[in-house]
């Protein structure tokens, strides 16, 4: 990462150990591991802050050579040492990187405590957050890391904070891009994918320039089928099915529906995908969807209500909420990105499989290569995925699937000029937008 | 539980189970147990709503008895059923209640999916939560619950949502109360002393007259430590020791910044107390607190900057994350509740102690008795705890924990109407609010 110039904000005092001190630290440092918790923004000239002693004066710092790795933090952030040198910490698993963009927004607010609370990665598995901001949410993605300190995970070794995806992205493994611009007042879904759509064109480029090579990236700002598409086609060298939009929450509360009408509990429920598009087109499948093992329809007999009611009811979910809450779905989005790593972190249970908006290319049902489109996935947790063989389709399904792969194909065609792939031509007939995504 | 009447509100339909379904489902059900997903509302006259299904129409419900138990749900969320008789939940502790107040908050909306998703109680404790809302805030409410359920939480087999805590305290193994009102301009301590201490008083003798004989309770809404001394002389049925102020963001945060000065990751700081209030008089400890086993005064030998500067920073903590992040610290306070409830159902490690304000009586410290006041305590993990003798005082810890404990007497003596100790006197010199805390 080239920081070009360091200069200190007024918030981060330089680290007052004394040699008397050095002495109970010594054995755990290690130069070899970069384990620090810092902070880091660039905006014009390179500028380090964290997020801590907000009281204090300014103070000067040293500027570093900007190659070396330890540029981009000091004082107590800067404290490298090796968890194999500790008895708590030694079996555990090497650091990974999740870079997390809109991370001060409300989403983010919720999933980042679970991110470093151990329960998506699990008990040994220490992590770095790289959050990715804008200008105008700076100080209170200062105040997410704020928060994050004085959370006391043991597991968070790293917070970055950062408005330039170039930095934040650097060596991720995991990219959760939820950051978007919403839909203002007036403004055309065309409008609104060509916005969103640049921004996840650089965040692709960056992807591309500085992330792992097999960084995993799951696209929540919408819309974020056709932005995971914009995404990877910005990423070349990283591979096309490394990317995924979220339409876990849409499998979710399609369960929850289900389970509704048939009378049972939500865990009765597997075997759902959602087909195709996050947005009114998508196809809730009740056909492969099981209960207790039991094809849907057997179980759940009122079939106009599955036909006529089911899907709505998924889809206003998010809409009655707002009326409810005053608020979109925050909490249960976050748990479902949780749900989305975690399907792709360990082996998907025998039988079963979970839905995930990913590129079409090679998939097994005759969708149109060339988009990215929610199928049903199975993973043996290796961060990797496949394609369920084993679904049937009727006429009443296949025709639903025709119709949001249209749509696709037709968002596809508004963004070609964010995909290198010739002039941007919208004819979007209907406003498809989720109720409660505005 | 008393209803007295049962009209159904717009929002659910009846379950429509077939006998062709009930096949697959029958080994499953057991009338024993009650284990069923339902939201309670009482309004004056008693009235029954779920969460889910709010397109539907108006439907009528049959009046039951109101003393049966099963006269507070009806249709999907009526299911009985016994998790003994399936495989993956036989193993499962019993089901256990959990009361949370100020549900439809911030706070709680960090802290309820952490407790449905089983990283507070364990992986094998199903859990029911009941939430205390107002009036207001009760279509807040609904989302909250309509959230969880699009979560899927296995271990979360039950949500009541109600306003009266007569209703949603029945039976309740935890009571976390979070819920107070906010200070409004112009409003002094005093003020809110009272107006909150209504709401303790009266959640108090709800908790006497309905809640597990056994329930243990934290109080979150400010100010706590008396907000917790009125609502345990209001339950004299439940042992005053039951009743927790929280002050454990106040120990984290002091763990935070001990970490910083010293150059160390926060996980090497042990032995933190915070004395007396969570107010601006509050106490943190770093006479008995340890870093790297290390008395803390040995590694920080800047003794000036823990006298002067090191509360200081714990205590502007929350209002230093207001200015940045415009809100309060929801995230890090719920953190914060679920290491308070851990540190009570886990054993707390050898050496090591955790604060808590507690009823005083009985303490080894030389705390005057009848207030609730925030000292060391170590658990067995049985919910319980027992004082920390091996601590020591030097004069300035013991002027400081003077000063709070003044403070509390004061609180104490202005509260004396709500605690059946006769006239409240108000005499409280200063504001002692913490920054944040408004």
């Amino acid at each position: 990462m080239a920081v070009a110039e360091l200069t200190a904000p007024s918030i981060c005092p330089k680290s007052n150990l004394r040699s008397s001190q050095l002495s109970y630290l010594s054995a755990r440092f290690n130069s070899r591991r970069h384990q620090s918790f810092h902070l880091l923004r660039r905006v014009r000239s390179a500028r380090i802050s964290c997020s801590v002693n907000s009281q204090s004066p300014p103070v000067a710092v040293k500027t570093q050579d900007p190659k070396s790795k330890s540029s981009d933090c000091y004082g107590v952030f800067c404290l490298t040492y090796d968890l194999k040198a500790e008895d708590e910490t030694k079996s555990w698993k090497k650091l990974i990187n999740i870079a997390v963009s809109g991370a001060a927004g409300m989403i983010s607010n919720h999933l980042l405590f679970k991110l470093a609370s151990g329960q998506v990665f699990g008990p040994d598995q220490p992590i770095a957050l790289k959050l990715l901001g804008s200008e105008k949410s700076f100080q209170a993605l200062e105040g997410v890391a704020m928060e994050l300190e004085d959370s006391l995970f043991p597991l968070l070794r790293e917070v970055k904070i950062g408005i330039d995806p170039y930095e934040v992205f650097q060596d991720a493994e995991w990219a959760l891009l939820i950051g978007a611009k919403p839909r203002g007042p007036g403004m055309e879904r065309a409008d609104l994918l060509d916005i969103n759509g640049q921004i996840f064109a650089e965040q692709g480029k960056a992807l591309n320039a500085v992330a792992s090579r097999n960084v995993k990236v799951i696209v929540v700002g919408n819309p974020c089928n056709t932005n995971a598409l914009i995404c990877l086609k910005n990423a070349p060298n990283i591979p096309a099915k490394n990317f995924h939009a979220l339409t876990r929450l849409d499998e979710n509360r399609a369960k929850c529906q289900l389970a509704l009408k048939a009378g049972v509990f939500y865990d009765k429920v597997s075997n759902v995908t959602i087909w195709g598009n996050h947005s009114t087109t998508q196809v809730p499948d009740f056909l492969n969807a099981r209960i207790n093992g039991v094809p849907v329809k057997q179980v759940i007999t009122d079939h106009k209500w599955l036909e006529e009611e089911f899907t709505e009811k998924v889809q206003k979910r998010g809409g009655a909420l707002i009326q409810k809450w005053g608020r979109s779905s925050a909490a249960s989005t976050a748990v479902s990105i949780v749900d989305a790593i975690k399907s792709l972190v360990t082996p998907t249970p025998e039988g079963d499989w979970f839905s995930s908006g990913v590129y079409t290319n090679g998939n097994p049902y005759g969708i149109v290569e060339g988009i990215v489109f929610s199928m049903p996935c199975r993973s043996k947790g290796d961060g990797d995925y496949e394609f369920v063989k084993d679904v049937t389709f009727d006429n009443y399904l296949l025709k639903k699937i025709t119709k949001t792969e249209a749509e696709l194909l037709a968002e596809k065609r508004c963004v070609a000029h964010l995909t290198g792939e010739g002039i941007g031509f919208c004819d979007l007939p209907e406003d498809t937008m989720l109720p409660g995504e505005m």
